[in-house]
């Protein structure tokens, strides 16, 4: 079914590895290609196991153009989901000559092998940080972008500015750009899961491994924002959900849509304290935590405008903030050490 | 007189061929890296022969890592002249992957090697074209960038990022960062200048190729712009002075600066029957136009605010518009083919 036959890359990651159970769900093939520099083979393991199918998989680095021009020899894709690349916003101020060639080189070498053979179908993980400071609530895909803070927000927006000029320039291209807003939880079964290296940069892991007993306590950076109990406000979204939202746009996609750009959340604002409260009551385990002061570059609040994604992808964020704690708990409970346990 | 030693890519180009001149006597060495894409190798011997040097030029791509790397074993460089790259701007809305592939990936592979082999000193040669629409007049160094129009215009952008949120991550980087307004004229020895290939893209080559006898006429895009003639107004600057900008440039990064960024213009707007009549004037040639519509995406008026470069570089445009056109003129008359001649 070579029509159905979808390249993931980054699909060893944690949105990779849930999207790659999705597709195969809904009738794809897939074939992953990871460097696993920030993910682990584990986990592939795993989703062969959920889906009981064989998924092949390169361990191939995006800057290693020769490598990437063998996989498309070996198969010939339908379209990409372009998951890969380097995700942690403090790494990406300390070393952003790596973000820029690991992030916008391996976008630009992947879309150069696309292109010579004659792909031209294209999902790419985008994220919310492109908007940069809200000046308006909830975000919709025509709030400008740019004018991010970090390296790591503007490779996002970089890759976005060179999708959208490929598109203009040849109308072969179909390029569906999701801007995620805050993914948690796990797959329902608890075997894969986020798995960050060191110290979490992302609340809910920090939490749940506060919860699990690895750490003694949360920072909650600043309550005193202006949101209903003054911590910071973000928009959750279920992981599951998030990786139905790929398969929706991969369809979006395959009807030769040009360039668009879909916000990926529920819509709903949750704060810290919200989240804190949600995942006790779904863990049953006490999160002690101490307020910090605020950190730079952080906003009060930030959630998607969903009517977008509904109308043209059908698409909405199904499961609710107690469904994303209990799953995450779960793959937290039985992976205490995420992979590696 | 390692400590002297400026590598220069595009050092066979336009503005490069004629900076290689001004830091040759300015009592610095220079080597040049040149794809000769855009460029003939014919302009270097030229500036040998201006220089009464032997300069050691490699022919060399920005997108073959080991042959740049290969440069900087056998060389050890104070610092670095990035020119090189791609400069059409309705070229990069056609091929805008090419632009991005060999503006930013070439600069991320440049920055690389030099990071590897310790060398932390350089000129970046930027645009006006960054700031975009202008918000005011004239232009200053802390006038918004971004939201360009075209690819080209994004790739000086997002080097200008990547260079700065390298100096903010390790300050051992010195980046100076100039932004050109309209480089015009040549050499005064007429054996140096523009050749452009086809259609020339800037206003005075074309004016030149039509007083020449190349071309039938100019076209003037819009004379109904909120300007004292109705035609666009620039900034035009002669070649030599801009190269003079970037010896001051050199001189700055020296003096360890971090990352800096100048405009390097002249202050004043001239419009395009400004500069017909100038020309007209100093080649005594006629040079017919006809007025067309404006083109999307063309401004009304830019020009540069110079108090920045010339509080902290200690550098001014000198020459005027009749020498410019006076400049340029010799080098059309004497090479009315370009190098090819």
């Amino acid at each position: 079914m070579s029509g159905n036959l979808i390249l993931v890359t980054g699909g060893a990651g944690y949105i990779g590895s849930h999207t790659v159970i999705e597709l195969i769900e809904a009738g794809y093939d897939v074939v992953i290609l990871d460097n696993l520099v920030n993910s682990s083979f584990e986990s592939i393991k795993r989703v062969e196991e959920i889906t009981n199918r064989k998924i092949t998989t390169y361990n191939v680095d995006l800057l290693d153009v020769p490598a990437i021009e063998d996989v498309f020899q070996k198969h010939q894709f339908f379209g990409v989901i372009h998951f890969a690349g380097l995700k942690a916003v403090g790494e990406s101020c300390r070393r952003p000559l790596s973000y820029y060639r690991v992030n916008v080189g391996g976008a630009m070498n992947l879309l150069n092998v696309m292109e010579k053979n004659g792909i031209r179908n294209l999902v790419f993980s985008s994220s919310a940080t492109v908007y940069g400071t809200p000046k308006y609530l909830p975000l919709d895909e025509k709030h400008p972008t740019g004018g991010c803070t970090n390296p790591y927000g503007k490779t996002k927006f970089v890759i976005e500015e060179i999708l959208s000029d490929i598109c203009a320039a040849d109308n072969n291209w179909n390029v569906v750009v999701l801007r995620y807003f805050n993914p948690v939880g796990s797959h329902v079964s608890g075997k894969i899961g986020e798995d960050p290296q060191g110290i979490p940069n992302n609340l809910m892991p920090f939490v749940s491994q506060v919860a699990v007993g690895k750490r003694p306590e949360l920072s909650v950076y600043g309550d005193d924002y202006d949101t209903p109990d003054g911590t910071g406000v973000r928009d959750y979204i279920h992981v599951v959900d998030l990786s139905q939202g790929h398969v929706a746009a991969v369809k979006r996609m395959a009807s030769k849509c040009g360039f668009k750009t879909y916000n990926l959340g529920t819509g709903v604002g949750c704060s810290v304290l919200d989240m804190v409260k949600a995942f006790e009551k779904a863990s049953g385990k006490k999160v002690p935590y101490t307020i910090q002061p605020r950190r730079p570059g952080d906003v009060g609040s930030c959630y998607a405008s969903t009517t977008l994604a509904a109308e043209d992808l059908g698409w909405k964020a199904q499961k609710d903030l107690n469904e994303m704690c209990v799953d995450l708990w779960r793959w937290q409970s039985m992976n205490p050490n995420g992979y590696r346990s």
